[in-house]
């Protein structure tokens, strides 16, 4: 077709503010969101969750139809797509066996996405590999949203973490935010950290001392004028936590199994832990858990988790009507 | 959300009840069905018939989202829930490969099922463990059906065989049905028996004696007051039976070979068999079948048993319309 | 279902043309197309290219369910029949793990599309073995359509290729089309070449002498009357090719591994190549491609191979669409 002939210049600079905020814009990771940038997703994301709520499902993006090109799976991340999609109107082509098929053919990346594109008008890419997502955007017309990149970004997972503390609290602002657990591999803690340097807010971070924030990251924290602590303890922090976000301390990420057991048991948040808690304070976790946090918790009306779901899917519908020009 | 900080009392004792039967509730096996409640299902069930043969799909569930939560394959029942979702223009989030991703990770059968329930208004469940599907409504704030939990139930399968004999003769009461095969393992026909209790029924249950009938079921039949008889030979009975439902037997149940070699023939269902069945009984199996009913029997008018499929078809879209609130 | 209950005579002959052509029939192989067949294949598939370009999607097959049975893994022929189905407002159900299930079980494929079309309206068949798609044809009451059989067929391809020629360049009639690569396995090629022969074109086919056109299929260029030609080198033919379509040399072809070495780098398509082309030349491929086109030549406007799969989901749509009856 005639508009393949030509080299579209659809990627202009992310600063370059259009009528439609992220209209055609690829979506790789939290770097490319100015505050004003979240205001405007979360502002969407936010009518998302009023509609929802009020109608279940809308025609947005009806005719639309998104690609979950998914090269490892990911049941949460491609279900929560899969019914940001849905609830929109939309309909969806599941990839989720590429491993076994044209991949297996020695099909580049770049091939398969221009191959889709055929089919779909957004493209949700979920590849092992670190800088996946910016080479498939690199060749696609259509918009590409990151899904995770390996040991890159998962941008979705912490704008969807951003909206629940705005949602839970109202604000971001002036809150303390701690988070705990493996904060070294950790890529929820990473990218959420890099997005609440546009706000003001005190973060506390509490790891085994082998776990630690890696030091880039304390370095964007520094230039950007953040106040933070390290400790051991959660104890030292947790009564002036307004929201604690816990993580997995994976054993796979440790050389030394003993290490790894003296270290797991550490961190769990149980119904003690959240008795010495603030009355409001929102608890948070990525999913999935494995005894992090004790199931006697999920009661608490500040155990925020499964809502954090919830509020993924507005954040993914927001995102979707967003790049297809449609809020 | 304010709704996730109460605890809801949704499960309502199953004898309750309200203007829209099953509305909110979990299918989870055959004995929550009075016969009053049969009659409600099979008198939606049959009109979604009539609207499948007038319009094909419409759009009673429009917007609404079904997750298939699929623990273990099963093309038949996915595709059927799926296709029965589709027809009522619902929407569907296929989850067929949860053992390699977040369970694999780890995670509670709890934990998945309130995170899809963040996603889809309805959760079809199959998992191989006895007690999953409860243990899942247990913990779901939306609607769970069982599509199957290991040597458990699965009720819409029940239901399904039994609406098949209601459409077929147009009754239930009055008819003497004979099941065949492995009755011993035999989920489907446990859970047939069980519920063909609600009814004026004679039953013939034919088997070799290694495979017969539970002490348990027959417990439950007697307490019933159903009439019934034990036989090794077909043609005992089968000039009798109404209608024939035929199982398989399954090699991977004996521990000698010799006995499943000397079993395995004895009850396949051939043109010389229907030659001296009633000339309008109804041949029913839940399928796949290998070999106990030859191809040759498929063009006989009382070869029942893809008409059973359809018949599922209609049962499990009259069960998504009734705890979805819409029939 | 009393329409279970006849025998119906659903296969006409091909050459029984009717108001609506295709109604309910079988796709199979591209032998049961006439040139008047590809003709009124093609004027709809470019109806469905000018709506998808002025809306995306449209509900003409509103209600429609497409049952997806891949027992061998195609993401790019799935994907594609996929959003045909979307883009036309109809909904799939996928089976792409045909293999774990049921079939494990060891159903035959008869009884596994006569299950199937109790839930769905069309059922698209990919399956390792040849004659597959024409077995299931014989036993479904419903349209099937084959999306390759093992070393049979694969029409829908063939389809898609000769509407790539006839798109891009306006006509087909006159043209000079060079095939290149693996002429003696390459299924793509033995199909395209049968197809055009229904057209007044000349062929030229470019291969080593291991990997040369079957005598089988010369035999009916032969029969055509079709003029053609056989070389070792492409710059023998390449100034006068029309369109060159370049397929794969796969290893796995080769018995002997040397040879394999010494063969597959001599048809690579570069800029170079592209110099000493016709200006218009259409240069196409089946995909993947694994190096037989190198990257440079994506951005020559010549470069058909991705507008092909775009071309590809306009054939299915128009195929959905007839066989259903509603174009």
């Amino acid at each position: 077709m005639a508009r393949n002939r030509l080299t579209p210049n659809r990627h202009l600079p992310f600063g370059d503010r259009q009528e439609a905020p992220f209209y055609g814009k690829d979506i790789l990771g939290v770097g490319q969101f100015r505050r004003a940038d979240l205001h405007d997703v979360f502002g969407v994301a936010h009518e998302m969750r009023e509609m929802v709520a009020r109608v279940g499902s809308f025609d947005l993006l009806k005719g639309k139809i998104l690609a979950n090109l998914f090269y490892e799976p990911s049941t949460r991340t491609m279900s929560s797509f899969t019914a940001a999609m849905e609830r929109l109107g939309g309909s969806v082509i599941p990839i989720s066996e590429v491993h076994y098929s044209s991949v297996a053919k020695g099909e580049s990346l770049p091939d398969t996405v221009r191959t889709l594109e055929c089919y779909a008008d957004v493209i949700v890419l979920r590849h092992p590999s670190l800088g996946a997502a910016a080479e498939a955007a690199r060749y696609a017309r259509k918009p590409v949203i990151n899904a995770g990149d390996g040991p890159g970004e998962h941008p979705t997972q912490a704008l969807l973490d951003l909206f629940t503390i705005h949602e839970e609290l109202g604000t971001v602002d002036g809150l303390t935010v701690t988070m705990l657990g493996d904060l070294k591999y950790g890529r929820t803690v990473h990218s959420l950290a890099r997005l609440l340097c546009q706000y003001d807010v005190q973060l506390r971070f509490v790891s085994p001392d082998s776990l630690r924030l890696p030091e880039k990251v304390k370095a964007e924290l520094d230039e950007a004028g953040i106040r933070y602590e390290e400790t051991e303890a959660l104890d030292d922090v947790l009564g002036q936590s307004d929201v604690l976000y816990v993580t997995r301390v994976q054993k796979e990420r440790f050389d030394d199994l003993a290490h790894y057991e003296s270290v797991k048991g550490a961190y769990v948040i149980d119904r003690d832990t959240m008795s010495r808690a603030k009355p409001n304070m929102v608890l948070m976790h990525p999913l999935p858990r494995v005894g992090e946090i004790a199931m006697e918790v999920d009661d608490d009306p500040r155990a925020a988790y499964f809502r954090q779901m919830e509020y993924g899917l507005y954040v993914r519908m927001a995102l979707l009507a967003m790049v297809l020009g449609k809020a």
